[in-house]
């Protein structure tokens, strides 16, 4: 299959690199590096992308941060950082990639587990995964031509402890390993 | 109780709002009428509101609209109009409001049944309704002095159904009475 692949060395995108790249065609979309570049947040630097991308069998967006930190301190503009970056930038993705995916194609977005599995300072994360499950559940109904889309929501990563440490109290790290056997089955 | 309603002249907040106001102080926000106003989503207008409604046991916010329409047709301009109105209103009410409610209070925002049982044209209120969700999951072990946070999900409303008319099939509408009576319990 020939994959767009945004968020390929963040850290569940670098596992479904790892996972995907021997077996398919990926064309990797960074904000700086990569096959070919984008905003994400920006709607007209994810159509120029596209133009220049090809048909395209499956999207997967790995890309996205929210704001961590007490909701007792949270202002609406922190809040509105994870909106504009995971949420915007994976729905623009989509909304502008679906005419670019064949039929039957699939669109594949990651969220995370703060909406079911909640942490003290994880309000903005988990507003942002629990509207990307929402609106998958959703778009699942309402798509075109037979493409699918799904949502991939993994707990915390075994490379992402070190910079979460301490926010995830009693969660139990996901290997690398995992979310790439993950991603071979979903592929 | 002294409690905040916002959107009280909307499908649930009328209904809301017959249902406390024999029972308990109330002080209604709306974008042009009501005992306060307040655009909600602007931070500034909301924090000037908030300035003017002295101390609170409760905030409820039934306010806020989302775009519906097929998904094949939908822009990230109209995916935007959800988080700004339904979504970022109900954010900026509950964040800039924590300062003004007492101990123990309790915050109330409204979603809606799309994100469970979604239809089609219905992506942007799916995802809004899925934001509200995960957000209060995570901001109920976050609230500071015992203040609690709850969000109602209501389904499709009995004075809400010539407006959707057609947009959700199967969907058995909820009577105004059932609402109210809710509204009393949670009270």
């Amino acid at each position: 299959m020939r994959i767009l692949l945004a968020g390929s060395t963040g850290a569940v995108g670098s596992c479904a690199l790892a996972a995907l790249k021997d077996k398919h065609e990926i064309i990797t979309v960074g904000r700086t590096s990569g096959d070919l570049t984008a905003d994400l947040t920006d709607p007209q630097s994810v159509a120029a992308m596209y133009s220049n991308a090809g048909k395209l069998d499956a999207v997967i967006a790995c890309a996205g941060h929210t704001h961590f930190g007490p909701l007792i301190k949270m202002q609406p503009a922190d809040f509105q950082k994870g909106l504009n970056d995971k949420l915007m930038g994976q729905i623009n993705l989509m909304l502008l990639g679906l005419p670019h995916v064949a039929d039957a194609g699939s669109f594949t977005l990651t969220s995370g587990v703060l909406d079911r599995d909640p942490i003290r300072g994880g309000t903005n994360a988990a507003a942002v995964n629990g509207a990307l499950g929402g609106f998958v559940a959703a778009a699942a109904i309402d798509m075109p031509r037979g493409i699918r889309i799904n949502v991939v929501s993994p707990g915390l990563l075994e490379n992402s402890v070190t910079r979460y440490d301490g926010f995830f109290p009693g969660h139990r790290p996901v290997s690398s390993e995992a979310v790439r056997i993950g991603a071979v089955e979903r592929s």
